[in-house]
Formats: structure tokens, C-alpha cells, sequence
């Protein structure tokens, strides 16, 4: 098979493929390698000397509006950063700086905000923090207890610590670099709480002393990620100006009163976090990244590297011969293409806004569970990886070890991702209407059971062509795509009615049991979901596939994630009687075949993702290894 | 169920008990605390410090003979190594230079080496490399590439590097301190070769400068164990004298006549490796005990965090009281008391010593397959714990973060577990006769194929009770003891018979293919025979329980170890129609059941392993966490 490298480089780069180029040009002669053996102060300084360069690029500017110097690019933004997997803390540090903080001025903020921080923001001039996450309440943000006051005498808003958990926790940019926060609070006018607003509070004089009030202490060294300055910070009746308020979803006068274009407080809190969804969006494609560096510095290794002879032959047996080896790594690459295709159908819909309050949610709940299963995803590949090198997978300088180290945090950063797929489970229960609060997180069983729908199943935009498959399929064929849809589709249904029948148990006394002996069942909805979704896109993109022979190895590359998936989950096939113990084994036995057939492109199947050269540095995955091993080779044969 | 705390830690302590309560006395007082935020060279010089305060403290002299000072108790030694998950670069230094260097000069050498090395060797005053493992041969050691050719001019061996690939890599204490190596290397005398052996070769002067010919590089950064020296080590002619050879199983006597006790060379190589067996006992007990803090760890934190709040109830939930949490945490705890029986029972074997050559094998496979499980879990069960406590966890005050790099590469080194686990396969379908060798390691099929032998179930200590409760069992319960030792050991005779048939259809072309297309069932041949081994040294262990409630307890930590076991292969037994879906289900939902059961017990459970106070440092893990949580439901109620 002798596919286009090319054609499929451009479907893999997309819709945002200028934005791939011209990052990859930009970085080109930019020195943003990482770090490996530097103490923690120094590694952070040269992290925040690496942001300040970056921001020279022009790249940060993508997502910022126009009208301040930037290119309005929502999508482009979050791709470019996906092409910095070599350097996860800077990384990091660019989605602190300009996604998370910047971010929330552009979204939450006003013009008058605007005006006066945005171009600051995008120089690094105004290194900022994004302080929402307090040590008591990580994932559970409504319920933060840092309080912003408003006091009509002075007209400013008293910012405060109550008590040592309501600290801020693990703010990045707070130790060392931060000038100022995007702080999250309950904002109080008037005796009256309204929840959860943000406000711009400086942390930090000119020369980089905390101001009077604020507390800042260092989180000290992580496992990874050392070139990001993660901090606490206590606030003890910091007094900032009423227009210090983000004043976006909800402003106060003058005289203290409080006004707010959304008149529901839950569903005002709801389009608050909404704006902020890039970050989760920006983290699922860094990690997709990251897992494709680790696959391709694996797999080139594994291509060269021989271990053991065999029979008949003098020479030794490269490993990624090994079906062991090919197990280990082959279904890893056909999941990552799995979930390179969603990613790309995540941008375009974050960077089109949805169109209603139902695609709102749509597209918060494809975004949490996209960032839980790509993010479990890249932790398990890269250490995968890190195994099958062997030894020389575990030295810094074949860059696993960091990578490892450095994603290892995505998987609970930007909302763990137990919470977040219980999030995509209840988004998938109900419609919500609009009583977005009130209910408690997890007391929402009671609820759930009332507004039980079966509109479950949003309409992508592959989802036409998916039924016309499976609509075409009489097969029952295991390498037929119009089965392969229809098991997918009926575990979810399947797994969904079952969970809907099991909570409408719930009354009010027992809510809270009922929906915790069945929390293995929610976290599995929201697994299998996804997993549809990733299905989608793949056939979604096969479709858009123009050379017969790319498409005919994409083809297969979708066999191997769907068969290796049913495997993977083949007990619960089993137990619904959906597949025969037979065909289970015929799975697992074409999961070897497919991963023997695909074997050969291995290597340039993950070059197409086209991951900026100079971020390739180990020499495992370079010339080194295949010149040892053909001197060798020389040397046995002489 | 009150159970008593104290008759659990001395089941689990067991036959080395005094071993644990010395080392648990001798380390206090001393400070070895581990290192977060030094740079590779403080970190390698602190960890030769610690080394240095270990050796006065006579702990390493356990496993030395008494003759020389030593105690001559090589489970004591086994043991003790378990006893410092919490500094593991010192563990590996002391496993390098006790186990490992000195363990080779034990058991390869002979009187004149003994004399004239081990005190310094104990003292560490001679530090000392293990040079096995080659660049281009990792796992095949019966290939490595080095030679050590006999000179009767001089009487010297001159030992040699070829070419690139046979450089002696990733070698422990050689970077930075050793001064003397244990290099393995092809033997070679009038010109005839007599396959691998050990010489004792200088490294450095006493200045710390490499000798002449020996030229050695630094592996540089690693993912963890910085305070480990691992490095390169190339030798250009370099010439000892003859008594320079470990000669026990091997001498070259002065005119070069080669002679040995063992006849067949692929015997005399297994007996060499078989002597060093040592080293993967004791990666295994590290390991498991390193999974043994991570989860003390997590539960301390599971156990007083709390997050969302509970309908009807103005307190927050214990994150602990979550299944899904409960699901994370318990069943690896299980399956860490598992592990920890059968550990008890390899280091008595191995401490025993074996009897006969089919003990040794036995012995053999044991150890090899032990090692990949318990490492595997390791990694899995605190890279779980990391998870588990969110950020917090990825703090390096919190221990995880440094557990989990430190414990990542034990899955690959002293044997790749991959590789290990082929070993225990094979090994359970042949006796071998004696024709270790000339095989080829992977081209093994049609061998196997002839030799296939129905006595692959060994007799462990407990196999005579585990029969009795099998006899003894008409029951079809899920919980009852005696079918879920049918379940384990019929899944292994079931596979291994298939792997038999399999595998006979080799012949002399195909052999390879026919081996490594069933390299996935050869995988799940080794790891489901490892089970049931840790199944039926559970059994025993509640057997030795005197205190029933104790006992009672230990039951349902058996039961959720075995029926998470079953969950997590259950497609196997569908597959097989060994259960029905309706017990799957059952299943599931029965670990569920016990989950909530031992929930209570959780921190009391784990605490019983009794590891030594000082290695448990998270703040997390003590009482600062709970104390804040009290803050916070005071200022609540308030």
C-alpha cells in the first residue's frame, strides 16, 4: 500500500492547517527547548524568558480580538498551542498567560478592561493568574468561599480569605511572575450573595513584592512542569476599585445594586465557566499532542531497535516485529487518530460559538469528556512508551521521562476527570431547562430521574453519514463500519437507559445512595459516549479523505480503534449478549491482524501528524540507534 | 468488626518480623530523607552519603556470610531493602552495591575474592558497579557481545568492547563513584568461546579517574532515582590478572585449559543468572512496598477530604465515601496484601534455598513473574494514588510524584517485564531437561512443542489446603473460597493447554511465526498462572490468622482481591462460558458490595504494613489536611 504522505498530512492538519504552518515557522530558530536538569527558581526564570520570546512571535495574539492587535482566531489559538509538546511547562505558562487569564479578560471583562490590560496581556508585559480553584473546593466551584464585598461607602469591593481552606490553590504564574489575578469570589452586595463573579485584583508591586494583603506562598517543586510557578494566595480585606468587577454577566452600581443580563444565578454561573471552555479544549489538545510525540519517538525506536535472534536468520529481530511490541503501541496510534479527528471537530465548534443554549452544552459536555479520555489517554500511551523503550525510555534526554512527568497533571487540572465525565453523564440524563442550579452537584439524582429524556443523542456533524452507513449495513461483518457504528450506538443507548432506570429510584431521602452505588454506571456512560463520538469523527474524516490508498489505510487504522475498543470493553459485549464468545475471540484475533497489516506504515503514519521537527530531540528517535545498530549488524556478519 | 491491628502487622511482618522491627530501629535517628530540588551532582553526592550512614548502621551486612562479618541471612537482606520505599535512589544505590556488586562477588566468586573484598564491599568503601546489561542487549544476556579473551603469556584476560552496541549501559554506581566492576563478558580461551562470565575489573583510581582503556559516559538525567550514578562504560584492551574471574562455576587455569563444574553451557549461564535471582526478589518487595506508602498516602487524604455537598446534609462528602473513589483505591490495596504474601513466600524460598534443580526453576519463574506483576501494579496503583488526591498529588511534598518517577523504571530493568513474563510461560510448559541452551530464546516453539509437559502446576506450601477447600467446596457462590480457586486454576490450565496446542503446529520454518502470533496468549499464560500463585498464598496466610475477626476481615480483602481480578478478566470467563452475564453482573456488582465493606477499615488496613514512620511526610497525609477540614465545617456552621 502505497499511501500519499502528503494528502494525509493536510486532512490531518485540517482546517487550521495555516495556523500548524505558520507556528511551525515561527518557532523555527526560537530557542524554546525544555529544561531537564535545572533547580526549580531557574527553570522557572527560564520559562518566563521563553514566554516573553514567544509573545514576540505574534503567536499569542491568534485569540485575542482585532480590534486590540490580535487575529480573533479562537480555533487557531488553541492549535497553536498544541504545537508546543516539546516544552509542556512553557506550554502551560502560554495557556496561564493568554488562555486562562487573558481569556477571562476578553470573555468576563468589558471594554474599559479591554482597553487598558489586553495589549499588556499579550506582550507578557502583565504576567497574570487565574485564581479560581481554592484548596477546599477544587472541583466544585460554585461552592468557592473567597467573598467580594462591595462597600457603597468607598465604592470598592473587599476582597477576602474566610479561612485557611478557602486559600487560593495552585494559581500558576502566583509564586514568582503573576502582577495580577483574575480572582473568582462570591460576590456580596447589600447583604445578598449573587455567586460566583470574577475581578481583577493586583497581587504584586512593580518590583515584584506582594501588595499589602496579599499572602502569596510557593507550592514548591511538582512532579512535572517545574518552569510553572504555582502558588497559594490569601486575601485579607484587599480593598480594589467597583470596576475591578468583570463586569460582563453581572455589574453593581454605584449604590450597591447588583444587575445582571441573565436573570437565573445558576445559569449565569453556567455561561460564566462557559466562556472559559478553551482551557479544557486547549488541554485535550496538548495531550493528544503529547501522545503523538511519545508514539513517534517510540515507534521509530521500535523500528530500528533489534532484540533476540531468530531461527534461520542472522540477524536479530527488530521489536516492533514483535506483536507484543505492535500490541503495546499499534492500538495507541489508532486511538490517537481517533482523537486528533474529534479535537478537530471540538475547535471548529468552539471557534463557531454554538448557536443556542442546547449546543452550549452540547459543546461543554463534548469538551469535558474530550479532555478526560484524551487526557487518561496520553498518561497511559506515554508511559506505554516509556515502557517499550526499555531503559533508554526512562533517561531525560529521550524526552519520555519529561513528557510523562508533564502531562501526568492533566488527567485532574482543568477539572478532574472522574467529575468531568459524570458531567457528561448527567448532560447526556437531561435538558436542564433552565434550572442549572439548585440542586447540588451530586444531589442531582432526584432530578435526573424527573427529567429523564431520551434527546440524547446530539446531531454532529457526521451524524448523517453515520446513519446512511449504518442504514446501508446488512452485514455482520466485524470489519463492516455499518456494524461497528450500530455496537457503538446501542452500548450507549443501552448503558443510558439502564442508568436512567437505576437512578429513577431516587427519592429525596436516598437520592444521594442511589446515585453513588451507581457512580461505576454514570463514569461509564459518559466513557462509552465519548467513544462514539471519536467514532464519528474518525468516519467523518475518512469521508473527507480525497486518495483511495490514504483512505484505505485510514481505513484500517479505524478498524484497529474500533476492534481494539470492543476488545478493551468486550466483557460488557459479552454480558448484554451483543457479541458470541466466538466473535470475541475472532476480535481479538483481527486486532492482531490489523495491527500485522499496519505494522509497515507505522512510522510514517505518526510523521503525518507533523509535529514541529526541532521538538524531536531524542536520540533514540533519531539517526543514533539505526547507525549502532548497522555496525552491529557489520560487525556479526564479519 | 473490631479487628486487632496488632496480631494483622505481625501476620503480615512474618518469618523476617525481627528483620523489620531492626531496620525500622536503625534508621531512626539517621537522616535519609529523600531529595526534590537538587541537581543531578547534589543529588548523586547526597545519595552516597546516605549509602555511607546506611552501611553503619549494619544493616547491609545481612545478606553477607557470616565469615566476613555478615549475618548470612538473604531474606533479612531481601527484607530490608523493602523497608525504604520512601528513599528508593538509596534503595538502588544499596541494591547495586550489596545486592547486585557484592552479591556477584558472593555467589560467583570464591574464597580469594572474598577475602580479599567484601569488608570494603559492606562498608562501601569499595563501591562497585554490576556491568551486564549491553546497549544493543538488554534482555539477552546469553548474547552479549563483550569478550574477555585469555592471554597465557601474560595470564591475563583482555577484556574488550567490539563496537558501539556492546558497551556496557545504563550501569548503576558507574557515572560517578565505582571503583571496581563486575563485567559479564564472553569468555574466551584458545580461542575457543565458553559463553558468559563475570570478571572483577578496576574502573577508577583512588583519585575517581577512569583507569586507562576504560573509558565511561554519563546516562545523564533520568525520569527519577537521580541519586543513582547510572552510566557507560567502554573498554579499549583493558588486561587483568586471571584470578580477576569469578571462577566458581568457571576457571581458566594457567596454560588456558578452561574447566567447570557444569558440564552444559546453557546450564552453567542459567546457574550464574539463577545465583543473582536476588535482584528481582527485591525490585518486587521495593516495589510492592513503594504501592504500600502511595496508598497509606491516598487513603490518609481519601479519608478526611471531602468535596461536594450531600442533599440534606450541611457537611461535604468524604471523598472516600464515593465509589468511584472507593472503586480507585480499595481493590489495589487488595491486591497489595496479595502481593505481599507472595513475596513472603518467594524470599523464604529463595532464603531456603532449592532443593533440587527443579526447585530452582521453579524459583526462577516465581521471581521473574512476581517482579512483572508487582512492578506493573506498582505503577499502576500510584500513578492511581496520584490521581486520587488531585493537584495535591502531583505536589512533591506529597511524596507521590517522586514514588511514581523513582518506581517507573523497576517495570523494565533487573528483567523487562514483558520479557519476564515469556520466561514464566515457558518455563510452565517445558522441564527443559537440560538443554537450557542453543535454542534460541524466542525460537523456542517447536522445542516446546515436543516437550510439552502436563506438570506445570508446582507444589507451593499452601497447595495441599488450597486442594482441601477445592474438595471441599460444592458450593456455586461467588464468595465462597473453594470455586474461586477453581476459577483461577482452571483459567490456567485452560490457557496453558490452548498455548500447547498452539504452539505445536511449529515446525522448523514457521517456529517464529508460529511463536509470535501467539505472543499475547503467551503473556496471558504467565500472568494468569502468577495470579493463582497469589491467590494461594492469600489462602495461606489467612490460615496462619489466629484472630478471627481478623481473619474475617482478611477474607473480604481476599474476596475483593479475587472477584476484582475476575472483573477486571471477565471477558476471558464469558468468553470461555466459565461464568453466565448474570454473574458477571454479579460480580461486578459484588466488588462494588465489599468496596463499601472495608471502606471503614481502609486506613487501619494499610497502616498494618507497618512501613517505618519516617518515610510518611505528605502534608496531605497527616494531620494538616484534617485540621483544615475542621476549620472549614466550623466556619460553615457558624
Amino acid at each position: 500500500m502505497a499511501f500519499d504522505a502528503g494528502e494525509l498530512t493536510a486532512l490531518l492538519d485540517g482546517r487550521w492547517a495555516h495556523v500548524r504552518n505558520q507556528v511551525r515557522e515561527a518557532l523555527d530558530g526560537v530557542d524554546l527547548a525544555p529544561a531537564d536538569d535545572l533547580d526549580t527558581e531557574s527553570h522557572r526564570a527560564r520559562t518566563l524568558e521563553q514566554l516573553q520570546q514567544l509573545a514576540k512571535t505574534g503567536v499569542p495574539g491568534l485569540g485575542f480580538p482585532s480590534a486590540y492587535g490580535g487575529s480573533g482566531d479562537t480555533g487557531g489559538s488553541v492549535v497553536s498551542l498544541e504545537m508546543l509538546p516539546g516544552n509542556l511547562s512553557l506550554m502551560v505558562k502560554s495557556g496561564v498567560q493568554w488562555g486562562l487569564f487573558g481569556g477571562a479578560v476578553v470573555a468576563l471583562g468589558t471594554e474599559r478592561h479591554h482597553e487598558r490590560y489586553l495589549s499588556d496581556i499579550m506582550s507578557a508585559e502583565l504576567p497574570g493568574c487565574f485564581a479560581m480553584t481554592e484548596t477546599g473546593h477544587g472541583s466544585d466551584v460554585q461552592n468557592l468561599r473567597t467573598t467580594a464585598t462591595y462597600d457603597p461607602e468607598s465604592q470598592e469591593f473587599v476582597v477576602h480569605t474566610p479561612h485557611e481552606a478557602a486559600r487560593k490553590e495552585y494559581i500558576g504564574n502566583a509564586a514568582r511572575d503573576g502582577r495580577m489575578a483574575v480572582v473568582f469570589a462570591q460576590l456580596i452586595t447589600g447583604g445578598e450573595g449573587h455567586g460566583v463573579h470574577a475581578l481583577l485584583v493586583p497581587i504584586r508591586d512593580q518590583a515584584g513584592n506582594p501588595l499589602p494583603g496579599v499572602e502569596i506562598t510557593d507550592c514548591g517543586r511538582k512532579a512535572g512542569l517545574n518552569g510553572v510557578d504555582n502558588g497559594r494566595i490569601v486575601f485579607d480585606q484587599v480593598r480594589v476599585p467597583r470596576e475591578a468587577l468583570l463586569n460582563r454577566y453581572g455589574d453593581v452600581a454605584e449604590d450597591g445594586t447588583y444587575s445582571s443580563p441573565i436573570a437565573s444565578k445558576g445559569k449565569r454561573f453556567f455561561t460564566m465557566l462557559g466562556t472559559l471552555i478553551r482551557g479544557r479544549v486547549s488541554v485535550a489538545g496538548t495531550a493528544g499532542s503529547a501522545a503523538k510525540l511519545a508514539l513517534e519517538i517510540a515507534l521509530r525506536y521500535g523500528d530500528v531497535r533489534r532484540q533476540f535472534g531468530r531461527p534461520g536468520s542472522a540477524d536479530e529481530v527488530v521489536v516492533l516485529d514483535y506483536l507484543a511490541h505492535q500490541r503495546k503501541l499499534l492500538p495507541a496510534l489508532a486511538k490517537t487518530f481517533a482523537l486528533h479527528f474529534a479535537q478537530e471537530e471540538l475547535v471548529a465548534s468552539l471557534h463557531d460559538g454554538p448557536t443556542d443554549e442546547r449546543a452550549q452544552r452540547e459543546l461543554e459536555a463534548r469538551a469535558a469528556g474530550l479532555k478526560a479520555i484524551t487526557t487518561w489517554h496520553a498518561t497511559r500511551t506515554i508511559q506505554t512508551c516509556r515502557e517499550a523503550c526499555g531503559g533508554a525510555g526512562y533517561l531525560a534526554e529521550n524526552q519520555l521521562a519529561q513528557l510523562k512527568a508533564d502531562t501526568d497533571v492533566f488527567t485532574t487540572f482543568e477539572g478532574d476527570n472522574t467529575v468531568l465525565l459524570q458531567l457528561v453523564a448527567k448532560g447526556l440524563l437531561t435538558d436542564y431547562k433552565d434550572q442549572f442550579s439548585d440542586l447540588g452537584t451530586l444531589g442531582l439524582a432526584k432530578f435526573l430521574a424527573d427529567q429523564f429524556v431520551s434527546a440524547m443523542f446530539e446531531r454532529s456533524a457526521t451524524r448523517s453519514l453515520v446513519q446512511r452507513i449504518m442504514d446501508g449495513s446488512g452485514k455482520d461483518d466485524i470489519l463492516d463500519r455499518g456494524w461497528q457504528l450500530e455496537m457503538f450506538d446501542e452500548r450507549e443507548r443501552h448503558v443510558l437507559d439502564g442508568l436512567g432506570r437505576r437512578l429513577r429510584k431516587a427519592n429525596r431521602d436516598n437520592g444521594f445512595e442511589v446515585f453513588n452505588r451507581a457512580q461505576d454506571h454514570v463514569l461509564r456512560a459518559g466513557r462509552v459516549h465519548v467513544e462514539r463520538q471519536l467514532l464519528e469523527a474518525f468516519v467523518g474524516a475518512i469521508e473527507r479523505c480525497r486518495d483511495e490508498e490514504t483512505a484505505a489505510l485510514l481505513n484500517k487504522v479505524c478498524d484497529l480503534f474500533v476492534l481494539s475498543t470492543i476488545e478493551e470493553d468486550r466483557a460488557w459485549f459479552l454480558e448484554h449478549e451483543r457479541i458470541t464468545p466466538r466473535r470475541s475471540k475472532a476480535i481479538t484475533e483481527a486486532v492482531n491482524e490489523l495491527c500485522r497489516q499496519i505494522r509497515p506504515h507505522a512510522v510514517d503514519l505518526v510523521e503525518a501528524f507533523g509535529i514541529p521537527r526541532q521538538w524531536l530531540t531524542a536520540p533514540i528517535a533519531t539517526g543514533a540507534e539505526a547507525d549502532r545498530q548497522e555496525e552491529l549488524r557489520a560487525y556479526e556478519r564479519s
